[in-house]
């Protein structure tokens, strides 16, 4: 079942995103065309398909929301596009794929990324939705965006490379850097069915227990994933002198905290009872995931 | 009285950008700090002194949407961090100033650019306007800096290095790169201060001359004007075989289609009458101006 349900919401991203890209009336097409590259090159989809989920769980039907989720992805793609750049990451292989800059150089690359960041407020807006939930979930997705979430928790993880940090610092860095935009999807598609504080409040808390157990589980899959399966070097936290959820603690404890916040999360949706399906089976298999 | 309403306005502005960026309470102070290194190193202030004369010329009080006009300074700003990047132009020195990237390097100079960005749609939604109205701001500024706007004409300017493209092109281009966000200045302020249409109208034709008019005199001083007052070596566009309106027409000819465009710009503004005697003494400056 959560398998068939997130293909089904993959598959109309898809064609959505596809219908958002104006290859044809495009000011640059060369732009348009490394836009359109990372965007269609796969991933798991998961902010958007949390928002339309969240949606769920309050009673919404997810697919109503199609526009804000595409924005999402698109803020997404962004922020991939920017880290693999040479002056951060310097990564040449995204998800078995040459990176952007790879492709298309690093000044179209970067402008590709300022693109998609500032189209995604253009999507948001195709929204139907009435002027002031629209400005709500605006509020909520440049807030989880900008320097003091998702780019903030970025240069945190550029300029702590190679040092060592605290836990603290650690988890300041991922709800930063993963967890605020993951929050963003979760209570923007409450918002936008329609949720009240309550329930607003529950899928919150739901939200910020799945972006911890999404980050350790990646932690822990470095250190034990199958190269094949997660698409890097298994090892690399660890050469990199990287501070991870296991370097910081060990494996045993990194599992055991990961098992706490699943816990956590699935006890967050017990007022939805059954909407929340998809959110509950989601998380527990994320933390049980290859890659 | 142009020049003292001009300080006095960026005075305002000059004090609020301040104010919205929190180095305190930032989660990475050096991310903030290049913000504000970038943010607050002067320049003319245009954009933003234009939607606050554009809301005065429908009857508005500028000051009260200082706000959409830090957002749009930040996006401005943005652009010129990006635009100065290893990967882009490459330039060490902005405004007698070393560039964001020679200062704190690449990766935090991409990530400020980014944060500015996203910031930028935070503090627009601090605007005091109902919500449809900032929904219709949101989406004039989002187009005209993504990518049919400013970024899909940096794209251009870019690939068209070294090569000679057509005036046809060449218009295209700087309607993108800085056309549209002059042109979403001054549309965001009419519609903030409630124009109507025929005001709206009368002043995108203003906005579209007065772009025109600011570029082709850009072109035209980088071949007569003072080496030390535009802070950029004189005679770069030829030496990089750069296509300008100079370099496509004659100096002769630039200087008429000059003359033109701010004849155009006065002429929209007639409806106005005197509410609009900033936006007029502007473009017949900016026009002469040697910098």
């Amino acid at each position: 079942m959560l398998k068939e349900e997130w293909a089904a919401k993959r598959a109309l991203l898809e064609s959505e995103l596809e219908r958002e890209l104006n290859l044809e009336n495009a000011l640059d097409k060369t732009l348009a065309e490394s836009m359109r590259y990372s965007l269609m090159a796969g991933g798991k989809r998961l902010r958007p398909v949390l928002l339309m989920e969240a949606a769920e769980a309050v009673g919404g039907r997810g697919e109503d929301y199609i526009h804000a989720a595409c924005a999402l992805e698109m803020i997404h793609t962004y922020s991939l596009i920017h880290d693999d750049l040479p002056a951060m990451d310097n990564d040449d292989y995204r998800r078995g794929k040459l990176t952007n800059h790879k492709v298309y150089g690093a000044g179209i690359a970067t402008l590709a990324g300022d693109a998609l960041l500032t189209l995604a407020f253009e999507v948001i807006l195709r929204q139907k939705a009435d002027s002031e939930t629209l400005c709500r979930v605006i509020r909520e997705i440049s807030q989880a965006a900008g320097p003091d979430g998702m780019v903030g928790g970025q240069a945190i993880d550029m300029e702590s490379e190679g040092k060592s940090i605290t836990m603290d610092e650690l988890r300041k860095m991922h709800m930063g850097k993963t967890g605020a935009l993951f929050r963003a999807a979760i209570r923007s598609g409450a918002i936008l069915a329609g949720a009240g504080e309550t329930e607003l409040n529950a899928l919150t808390r739901y939200a910020e227990a799945f972006g911890l157990a999404f980050q350790i589980t990646d932690d822990i899959l470095d250190v034990i994933g199958d190269e094949n399966e997660i698409g890097k070097p298994v090892g690399s936290d660890e050469r990199n002198h990287k501070s991870t959820y296991v370097t910081l603690t060990s494996l045993e404890n990194a599992r055991q905290l990961a098992k706490d916040a699943v816990d956590e999360a699935v006890l967050a949706l017990e007022p939805f009872g059954d909407k929340a399906w998809f959110l509950k089976e989601l998380v527990e298999f994320l933390i049980s995931r290859k890659k």
